[in-house]
């Protein structure tokens, strides 16, 4: 029962951090100069689409089990663990995306970045799914392989490709910018290691329990603070530029 | 049936309290200079997280009795007070933010400053939390005593460290910072009190509807008032900057 509840208490306040957070982003992308509001605009549509798909997740879960005298058991409606993988299709691009609009770099770097950045996150994310719905331990770890390839190609166009990009930065905004790749860089970790729990017999409840407050707290980091850094980064940028808001 | 209800209505007239004075919050930040938004924009995100939260807390009041032959009783489905504490998670730590973000002090004064209020708040609410699920008084009592070391430290910082960085204040903002203080030293009191009350033999019926009206009026103080005043602070700051809304 305590562990039903761990799980849907905390679904709920991913909820209401994901929209609040959206709010946030959507009013406050007006501080920041009009070169790098499209990075901010784009933090609250993430956090958006992850408070929907975490509403349906809480749901979800919340069909899948029953009290029955003190103690929740599966009432037979499975768990919808699709919803992650929508949100993610459509989410992990636009993380990527915040961060590269919000370095306002020229068209001709951005552009080409983007495209292989997308391509990649669709790739990593598609490529996870077949495995994750997979009991057969084989079909897991092949599929598991096959995503970390591009998983691994992103941390190359981030800490290599845009490194270089960002080199002429100001302190400030260099920092921030390593802070925000080094959430990606943490936080986008929590999936594969939670992907890889029950191939190494972490079943039953507490693995899943595990999984599910892995997922959501890596979730809440991933977009939220995330988001958070990404306006910093906009700030500082606009600060620099000698920007007054108006 | 009185008890019953009396609560609920409450809970529905904090429901309405806290989204209409968010609405406020978000229209009325254009009101005051750019450099105070971000604390109003703040107070609003506070109060639509409780309003959600409310709306979670009443549904959960409404499944937790049901009417019968003129009599609510117990249904067996546990009232989730876990609500409040994922409620307060998020927004204690904001509270402060809007106090600190709203006297728009200097970086370097203000950044360790909210760092050591949110751990602290977080520190609070985390260490409370196993005392109010617990209903062995020793337990209650012990997690009491550890949340108030950091709601002790809280006040320390508001009174002693940001009392110093607002004397070069007006003596309006002054003094409405003063009365924002009073709000947080006054209303928060009711949390640690509300604990104590079933360990201090106020239990059943009255000791449950006793708690849930205090803690509802605590949190439209703590947070519909507190956003005004904090508006109020925000609108004194811009007009001593000759600020005028465009």
């Amino acid at each position: 029962m305590g562990q039903f509840d761990l799980v849907s208490n905390l679904f709920s306040l991913t909820i209401a951090t994901m929209f609040a957070s959206g709010i946030f982003f959507f009013l406050a992308q007006r501080q920041v100069a009009p070169a790098y509001r499209v990075g901010v605009i784009v933090s609250g549509i993430v956090v958006f689409i992850a408070g929907y798909h975490y509403y349906r997740i809480w749901e979800s879960w919340g069909a899948a089990y029953a009290l029955e005298a003190g103690n929740y058991v599966a009432t037979g409606t499975p768990f919808n663990e699709a919803y992650r993988y929508a949100d993610w299709l459509i989410t992990v691009p636009l993380l990527l995306v915040e961060l590269v609009a919000v370095l306002g770099l020229a068209k001709m770097v951005a552009g080409p970045m983007l495209r292989n950045l997308t391509v990649a996150s669709f790739a990593m994310i598609l490529l996870g799914y077949p495995g994750e719905i997979s009991s057969i331990a084989g079909t897991r770890w092949l599929f598991w392989f096959l995503a970390m390839i591009p998983f691994l190609y992103i941390l190359y166009v981030l800490f290599v490709q845009l490194g270089k990009a960002i080199e002429s930065e100001s302190g400030e905004v260099a920092s921030l910018f390593k802070r925000a790749r080094a959430v990606i860089a943490v936080s986008w970790w929590v999936y594969p290691i939670a992907f890889v729990l029950p191939m190494i017999g972490l079943s039953g409840a507490v693995g899943e329990v595990g999984l599910q407050v892995g997922y959501s707290i890596a979730d809440l980091i991933a977009k939220a603070f995330y988001g958070v850094v990404i306006y910093q980064i906009a700030k500082a940028k606009s600060d620099a530029d000698g920007y007054q808001p108006a």
